[in-house]
């Protein structure tokens, strides 16, 4: 039983764009228990794919490596060169069948947006005869689930990686459930920490990365440092049983560096706190430029403890708006601890929200200085009866402004939630 | 003359990591202009790595396809798993040889960190008889570039990206260009559009499509559509005069759509228009949170024309600060042109600058109606002397809350950048 990813597409040759399908559907194979033993990237040409899957059923070294699964991506949209259905009905010896509902799916999303369906979209309709069809909630091109032959399960995905995730785990992973694969079950964890870096955290955890079940192990990404705990077996509980006391220990060795698990970010931490207590909260930012706001307003719900704030990208904006003190403004520059807090001060009282938090920072790349070098940023945070605080950070002048605005955003949420936590 | 990528590592079976190694290689195969029809990506593993090079070396539909060129990345590292260059040497039926410069050079490396080099390290100064070293300065793991047999040359690369691109750019590159690989560059230029389908845009230019060279292709995500201009000449002049009037010929036919290309964003030809007219921008946000205003100020050097704005996530921030009539309000909902109009107007005013761009809508996923669908959002725009425009956009209600934002950011964007060029 194994499984083996074609993704289909001429931009991957040209190295247009980064092969993310491959990696999410590897994990997710990983997770199923579903064996498997080859990627490959190829054109989008009929001869070519063609000889993709003829070396793919037909793998000679060992016969229980032959795949069972064949998982395509790409190559299923409305232009000429999209070719996947064809070529495998081609390949397979049968007709390409026109799927009314598919038709009238297309026209129905068309309508939506207040656009006609162009007749080429037709073509996305045609599915190999016998497939059934894989919906596509989002997008116009659906893929299939087919058996072209026993012991053969073919399924098809576009390349927009959204699209793709959302249909294999609505349709893909439920059918081959269904269908016996993934009996035992890989369970993970994935624990989130802010503040403290990588390698910190793995010297503080390392007896852990020596376990055989669960496994843990470390990933890190734009600031956020992570430790995925895995557990393999028969069922869910018995896995969650498995991952539940190394989930706590290691939870109680990092302490305030732990913010949450899995679908968690700092942003729905933040608003599950200030929900909590029924408070409210405005953000004045200047680096950042709505970033915050932004990332705050991900969270589905979020209005009902985020007012919303003020851009103050230009000076004026800092003292007409906010009421920085222009003095202070021109004694300190905007990039300061004064001007942070008064950034807090005035959008808290300009908004009456429970909390005020602000950022004023060097972005760059352009604007940085000996004393005040691209990278450092000041947070402030405001509220009532108490004195406003400011958090300096220096995230160092060789990240780029993406990253920058990133830990930026992340370190505010992250000063607001240690300060809801009083941790 | 072609070339094969192999990715060799159970690291990318598993989805641990992303396939950067392949992209890169891509990229530069395509500007050296050295064709190359399949990527595979292959587990730690003899017998499958044999089996992937039997596949590269005998590809039967076209004699001009076989490969003359593989590419190996991963598994030269000092582990038991690391098996390479064992199993090159296998295949083609030869001893690996211990090289003792390479054994010198990594006792050299570890003396520089203080550390002994390990046993284990010595396995990685064997390399295949009659294949010479490809040097690699910053780790312990060399390559090879190999002629095993007549017209096939093997070049392997360790699977860590930045040794991997130091080694193809300082020894593999000249030697491609020394054997008169790369006398052809391939030269590309990216068009992107805006407000049109992938399809509809398809349709308009389908004849492109049958040229050789340059090549015209359509790429399409997140609302965005791109055609990529590609041609191969023997120089970059060349390519350029093949592809200027092709390119010029498309952005006629597309007319407004066209926003412009390769590193152009939304934000930064919107950007670039505002400083020519030495005009200014606020914004006022309702569903999109902050978003607005950090696209635009994704671009260094917004500061000059984008002031800020006010994220008016609850209606009482929409009244208060912006002016919006809290009768219109209650009249006709957030979501609507009215308020979407007086949140322009009203952001306008306040800042002070010469155009004021506003956005309210359903991101969902709850909140929508009958009426008033998810998906559902307004546009405002304001300036002086002219009346307020508003927009209305249908993105559907099937579309997730995270595309609705970016959909409607890009459509705010697009607006005005329409406006601004009275397209």
């Amino acid at each position: 039983m194994s499984a083996e990813i074609i993704c289909v597409g001429t931009e991957l040759l040209l190295g247009s764009i980064l092969n993310s399908n491959a990696q999410f559907l590897a994990t997710e194979l990983a997770l199923l228990g579903i064996s498997h033993y080859y990627q490959t990237v190829v054109g989008d040409n009929p001869s070519r794919i063609k000889q993709v899957i003829e070396t793919a059923i037909s793998r000679k070294e060992d016969a229980s490596k032959q795949a069972q699964v064949l998982i395509f991506t790409g190559g299923l949209g409305p232009t000429p060169d999209d070719l996947t259905h064809e070529t495998l009905a081609d390949f397979f010896g049968v007709a390409l069948i026109e799927h009314p509902e598919i038709v009238a799916d297309i026209t129905n999303k068309y309508a939506q947006r207040d656009r006609q369906m162009t007749p080429s979209n037709r073509k996305q309709a045609l599915l190999p005869q016998g497939a059934d069809v894989l919906p596509n909630e989002s997008g116009t091109a659906p893929g299939v689930i087919w058996g072209p032959r026993p012991g053969l399960i073919i399924f098809t995905f576009p390349g927009v990686p959204s699209e793709m995730r959302q249909m294999w785990t609505k349709s893909a992973v439920p059918y081959l459930q269904s269908r016996g694969f993934g009996q035992q079950i890989i369970y993970s964890r994935t624990l989130k920490f802010w503040g403290i870096a990588e390698s910190a955290l793995a010297e503080k955890v390392a007896p852990f990365f020596d376990l055989s079940n669960p496994t843990v192990a470390p990933y890190a990404s734009l600031g956020e440092v992570k430790l995925r705990v895995s557990a393999l077996a028969p069922a869910i509980a018995q896995a969650r049983e498995i991952v539940n006391p190394v989930e706590e220990k290691l939870k109680l060795i990092a302490g305030k560096y732990y913010f949450g698990a899995d679908n968690d970010t700092l942003a729905s931490v933040v608003g599950q706190l200030l929900l909590a207590d029924r408070q409210t909260l405005s953000v004045a930012e200047s680096c950042t430029g709505g970033g915050l706001g932004q990332m705050l307003t991900t969270v589905p719900g979020s209005s009902q403890y985020f007012l919303g704030g003020v851009i103050s990208y230009d000076n004026q904006v800092k003292t007409s708006l906010l009421k920085v003190d222009s003095q202070d403004l021109a004694a300190n520059g905007a990039v300061s601890a004064v001007v942070a807090k008064q950034m807090a001060l005035g959008v808290k009282n300009l908004l009456g929200t429970t909390w005020g938090l602000s950022i004023t920072g060097l972005a760059g790349p352009d604007g940085g200085g000996d004393n005040k070098p691209v990278g450092l940023v000041y947070i402030g945070l405001a509220t009532e009866n108490n004195p406003v605080k400011s958090f300096e950070f220096r995230f160092g002048a060789t990240k780029d402004r993406a990253l920058i605005r990133h830990l930026s955003i992340c370190s505010a949420l992250d000063c607001l939630r240690r300060r809801l936590l009083r941790a």
